[in-house]
């Protein structure tokens, strides 16, 4: 089964919003043996859009719409569908009346506009939107399936979840695709690339070569009638990485760096808790993101260079003597917050952003990271391109690969 | 002059990384009479790419490309371009020259994967690339113009700005595209809708409404052979809009919540700082993005519930009293902090992100925001949809919202 998403919405063709629909469907798609071709985004525009949808439906055996469903006058994708398979559109009763409750158990009085959510047509089964007003549709015709999603990501989730998903399990034609990312960090995207020269150029097992912010990853995927089949095809290939890259494997599939460091905390139960200067919070709220966090994570302090001595253990004095962005202020930072937060472990970042803040006395894109536990502290220095966001995202990186690598090597029974 | 915009990648078919290269081209390109009719995904497969720059060749005057100018043998873009427009690629001397050099100037060995970066055909101009080893490519043939650039972000802006928006500025056939996005929050999408309905239904000037996370935005967009002419067709939607909505509107164009409150500060010229519960930092890293705010955002802390009593000016006592999702823990976390760090405006939050921390006494999705200042201290409460991700934005969004509101009526002179 192949398939083809088409993404709706003038403001996507602007610059206006990105597009994460269509990589969400996307990354869903292939468990469910549906090998995704296209993804193409169309404006608010009926003929464009009734172009795109019998160009797809020419190629694919499935398609997915999202967005165009809204009660405004510029949500064409009902009238697109309805066009495109030549149907016409009637208002469904009982539609209407689901939408008028849908409003009126909110106390709100529904818009004239709303009523033309409640149109169908003869293919089209409608799915139902519990999290807002517009229904989806899954139209079936000669052999084809249009499903059309709603834009708004928490409502097409959901629609997802309950309603495509199921439908696209029970049809699928039991063709398994695998994939497996390995992320590395220390190389250059050619030198893995060498490096792995040998496992490349077949299109089942296939491998893929992308430079990340956080490393280069690598991406087997194969392809088989079943999971088992599908996974004996990926194991010569994910033995040749291992045994080639495993020093610079940091993780695998999603697996994120933050996570890397929440795994451990709870592996060894043990508690964090972070300084950042001139970072801005971006580690904390990075560490926050994600529940698994919460018994592990105490909490932060985020400062401007300025404010440095606002970090409990940082002393004016301290400063003055060796600057905002230094070692001495990375190992105070971290062993205050430890301190402070009545945490094992504490980390502190301390870093030049910008040329803003002068007469620090170094570089921008300057960083010292340090990591303090019980048995010592540790301090690293980088320089990294004069970018701020570049120098936030690197800083929050290194730390959390640093504390990896560091939680990894405790000897903490 | 119309475009498509061609996005090549296997990682993004498969929902691995998130397009934004298209989104930030689309952007800027009706500034240069630009119309981007389509933008298209498609994986590192020779034929599906070959196939979507001939069409793509057929529908525009202008395709611009992005990615798969690597060094990886998936990296398919210039072989695609010269097959669709059937000319040979050969390696030039100079550009692989360059090549070279500028793996000598890093000290690095240049891999023998890297000679074909410095492919050309005899249509393509190659476009150097100040940040990367990938050249891009301008190809003029028939009247379409193929531009081609690397797809790692930096890369891509840096080519942009030097090569690319200024031979489309001098090519540039004089018709102007304006846009102008009023951004409001506090109406329903459909009541909107409705209040502007007689402003709806022509091409030009054209008006989108879109639901985001931080409100309903307007967009119009008119089109004109002058900038002036294309501001007079804007004016009467613009003044409709204005007389109907102000009171709704927080901002316009690309201004976020937090450039509005960064503005205000720098016009009082006060000082701000944070604390935050449960919400993880998520403001302290908003505040810093952007360089402007330096000077008046000095700092935050961000804790879990638990750690609460962490904030300065937060006692056990209180805490166990009215608990840490409170009206009186927010403002003893804005008066607190305010104290702390010695600045004239202190933000509290404090919300429950998640069930795991039970026993809180209210419901997940709880948030009390408030904003201490010499002249009072004021607290608002917020109920927002059980989950994690969308309080903790939605948490953000209004405390920048009522700090904005605030701060406009303050009389500080």
């Amino acid at each position: 089964v192949n398939a083809g998403i088409i993404s709706v919405g003038t403001e996507l063709l602007m610059g206006e919003t990105v597009d994460t629909n269509s990589g969400w469907l996307a990354a869903r798609l292939p468990a469910l043996g549906v090998r995704v071709e296209s993804i193409m985004t169309v404006g608010d525009n009926l003929v464009g859009l009734v172009e795109a949808l019998q160009t797809a439906l020419c190629r694919f055996d499935l398609v997915l719409t999202t967005g165009g469903l809204g009660p405004t006058e510029d949500d064409l994708t009902r009238e697109a569908v309805a066009t495109a398979i030549d149907e016409q559109i009637s208002i469904d009763p009982k539609l209407l009346a689901s939408l008028e409750g849908w409003f009126r158990r909110r106390g709100m009085r529904m818009s004239k506009h709303n009523i033309k959510q409640a149109g169908i047509i003869p293919s089209a089964v409608a799915l139902p939107n519990l999290k807002g007003t517009a229904p989806g549709w899954w139209v079936e015709k000669k052999g084809r399936v249009i499903a059309s999603l709603p834009g708004p990501p928490v409502e097409l989730c959901h629609m997802w979840e309950c309603e495509v998903e199921p439908r696209l399990r029970e049809r699928s034609d039991g063709v398994v695709l695998l994939a497996r990312t390995f992320k590395t960090i220390g190389l250059a995207e050619s030198t893995v690339d060498e490096m792995v020269a040998h496992l490349h150029g077949t299109d089942n097992p296939y491998l893929g070569i992308y430079a990340k912010s956080d490393g280069i990853y690598l991406r087997v995927l194969t392809q088989a009638s079943t999971r088992m089949a599908a996974m004996e095809l990926m194991r010569p290939i994910e033995e040749g990485i291992l045994s080639i890259l495993r020093p610079y494997i940091w993780g695998v599939d999603d697996e994120r760096l933050e996570d890397v460091v929440l795994n451990l905390l709870s592996e060894w139960g043990i508690t964090l808790a972070t300084a950042e200067s001139g970072i801005g919070g971006v580690l904390a709220s990075t560490l926050s993101t994600d529940p698994a966090g919460d018994p592990y994570y105490l909490g932060g302090l985020a400062v401007r260079p300025e404010e440095i001595d606002h970090v409990p253990g940082v002393t004016p004095h301290m400063i003055s003597m060796f600057g905002a962005v230094s070692s001495e202020a990375a190992s105070a930072m971290a062993e205050g917050v430890r301190k402070w937060f009545g945490s094992d472990v504490g980390v502190g970042i301390t870093g030049l952003v910008g040329s803003e803040q002068e007469g620090i006395g170094v570089e921008v894109g300057t960083v010292y990271v340090s990591i303090a536990h019980v048995s010592g502290t540790l301090v690293s220095k980088h320089d990294f391109p004069p970018r701020r966001e570049l120098i936030r995202r690197r800083a929050v990186a290194v730390a959390l690969l640093e504390l990896g690598q560091y939680l990894k090597g405790l000897s903490i029974p």
